[in-house]
């Protein structure tokens, strides 16, 4: 008999968006692992720390990339061989009939590295996955933003994608996020004025944890911000 | 002083998907308020009937509006009217200084129908929005079908748009959900058979429920589908 693999949305980061199936999920497991980058604290963890019951801990530290472009070949190839590993450490587990779940922030399986370790091992285990409330979600919520309503055409789109891009998917969507801002913030708000969506474009930072930074994306003046600070374009337009 | 209006987000239906904000949030509230069809149960309720504790309930019965086509501007007026009327009760409680918490499927923000209430009555009482599970989140968690990963570009598409459209844009994204079916169904078949993406698509019923249906769409020949219906399309592609 194997253990059970469970995915478990954390949410985006304040505890008490936490999900009974998620704290459930911690009261079976055995091991809880988490992926974190080296010296840092996982997010994920800091999320559910008042929920873990002595269960075992296996952090996946991300290897130390930095030096490697993100286009590169040798990047792929360290990322891969990255999840390949923490695959099999997780499946040691499993083979021992032990129950582990896997920390995800936001949804597991919307934008989430958990993906990785899913697609590798829930062929081989019985995997079961935990929906939590999204980044964007919380973001949105804490903002009281309206952002999508009846027959809406909504999109999500990295800020990595070229500026003619951004602007031709903005201005053909009623509501948009945009994530992954970045050193992308000066292109995403010209991205913005060309689509006409600049006025109604809202900056959320840290959105939400008790220092969130809020302001219009036209008062955001900055060169640069977060990697995982995000826009909002509400769709909502005198539809009452 | 007024009472305090909250937007809680109840997740895609299953009980065990509320948040420990959502349940918070009932504990406060001396009016619970949810929107409902004459002489239908609320799903809202349904999910959070382990959860109520005696407070008053406000059902918010949708007008028959059946016999008036949903183009007719006749619609419109009553729907608009409605809303009004539902907003102006919601509104009384506040005046009175009690807590208001009207539930929402789902995320409040994102396709709910709390989204009519809070901009009518956000300006003038303080707001606080719990965000939710959305019902793709359930949907894709229980079928554990990998989403969006990435740089992906995703989109939520309402099945109601014309077939050239939904197949533009299906082409035009890395993962997409498709929601509100119903007899539209075909022509989603259709328009996902040109965009390149039927063979991943995948039709999911009654999601989160225990009495779900999930299969292809290759494998949903029928004409027709419950409107609650939703297609998955996942940007996962041997990325691994």
């Amino acid at each position: 008999m194997t253990g059970r693999l469970i995915g478990v949305g954390v949410g985006p980061g304040d505890p008490e968006l936490l999900t009974l199936k998620a704290l459930g999920a911690l009261k079976q497991a055995d091991v809880v692992a988490y992926f974190a980058k080296e010296g840092n604290v996982s997010n994920a963890r800091k999320i559910v720390a008042g929920h873990l019951n002595g269960a075992e801990e296996l952090p996946l530290l991300y290897p130390v990339t930095t030096e490697i472009p993100k286009e590169h070949a040798g990047y792929r190839d360290a990322i891969r061989d990255f999840y390949d590993i923490s695959a099999a450490a997780v499946a040691s587990y499993l083979d021992d009939g032990r129950t582990v779940a896997i920390l995800s922030e936001g949804d597991p399986l919307f934008y989430g590295s958990y993906m990785h370790l899913h697609v590798r091992l829930s062929t081989r285990y019985p995997t079961e996955v935990v929906a939590g409330v999204t980044g964007m979600s919380g973001c949105w919520s804490s903002v009281g933003a309206p952002m999508t309503q009846g027959d809406d055409v909504f999109t999500v789109l990295p800020g990595t994608l070229p500026e003619y891009e951004l602007e031709r998917r903005l201005a053909d969507a009623n509501a948009a996020v945009v994530m992954k801002i970045g050193r992308h913030l000066p292109k995403i708000r010209r991205a913005c004025e060309r689509a006409g969506c600049l006025d109604r474009a809202i900056y959320v930072e840290r959105g939400t944890m008790t220092n969130a930074a809020v302001m219009k994306l036209t008062d955001k003046l900055d060169m640069t911000a977060p990697y995982f600070a995000i826009v909002l374009v509400p769709g909502w337009e005198e539809r009452a």
